[in-house]
């Protein structure tokens, strides 16, 4: 179902902003957690930034050094505020939530098969975890669905408040 | 014009990703820059993650450890093109774009007049600066135009393509 994406794609689907769904998994036991605390930090390979707290997810992510980083579009924004409004400590989140784990090619970690794109990564540096929590990644595979053409991605503002992607515009620019 | 914003309230501006504008004082010297490479860090006191390559505005801050994220609704995305289009190094882009610097209360780089927000920052951590120029901020004051009520704030996909702010939408969170 999934197309493969060149990595050098990648910036121009995290550098907007979204909330993504970051996914784990550590002794086999999968979970899935919101976040729209990361950042773009470099083009090709890929590295993105995040800031993973004091969760389940972080506990999985710092053994396992592996996750995948997966785009919801609008239609899923209950999902996403379900996977931040429980814990994995506590519930098999991808059931509970009714999302749908598929396996990566380079990571333990699953695929969310409802997302429009995946990104598999890599902790490539630690140096931040313990004063920020903030694990910098490598995108090692990504993968887009042909089938969602046109997705609009959420941005958080807070309390449940999403802005949803509106029109597009276009300027004569230099910059990448 | 501007009114002070709580701090406790800086990462719902932040945290949606939007394209800012980035400036600088170096010596009486002011710049201004685009950047979409942000991320929240922390809520209060707010620390934002920013990665600001090699360029003129990279050298004011690491030398002044000051600088302004000014935020700009989508009127002014012709000047945020603008601003990526040209270096601090060769002309004063303030003039050149028809920005407006005006005194910021705690730093030498200066807010602008333009944006809706404009928040004072500071540098508070170095350490991944020689690996990434990734700079960790701690935003100091934080002010914000109430003559423009509802902004529309830009997300930029590549190449001088930008997502602009659409609905809003609000589903119930736990989360903040």
């Amino acid at each position: 179902m999934f197309e493969e994406l060149p990595l050098a794609e990648v910036y121009r689907l995290i550098e907007p902003g979204p909330v993504v769904l970051l996914t784990t998994a550590d002794e086999g036991r999968a979970n899935v957690m919101a976040m729209s605390w990361h950042m773009m930090m470099e083009f090709t390979p890929p590295l993105v930034a995040c800031l993973v707290s004091g969760s389940y997810s972080f506990a999985a992510l710092r053994a396992t050094g592996e996750c995948v980083i997966a785009i919801p579009d609008v239609g899923l924004a209950p999902k996403v505020v379900a996977a931040g409004n429980c814990s994995g400590r506590t519930v098999d989140k991808f059931r509970e939530i009714g999302l749908t784990p598929l396996p990566a090619a380079e990571v333990g970690a699953p695929l969310v098969a409802e997302c429009f794109a995946n990104l598999e990564c890599r902790v490539v540096d630690d140096g931040f975890v313990k004063r920020y929590n903030l694990f910098v990644l490598e995108v090692v595979r990504a993968w887009r669905d042909p089938a969602q053409a046109a997705p609009k991605t959420i941005h958080h503002t807070g309390y449940g408040h999403f802005v949803v992607d509106g029109e597009t515009i276009a300027l004569p620019s230099k910059m990448p």
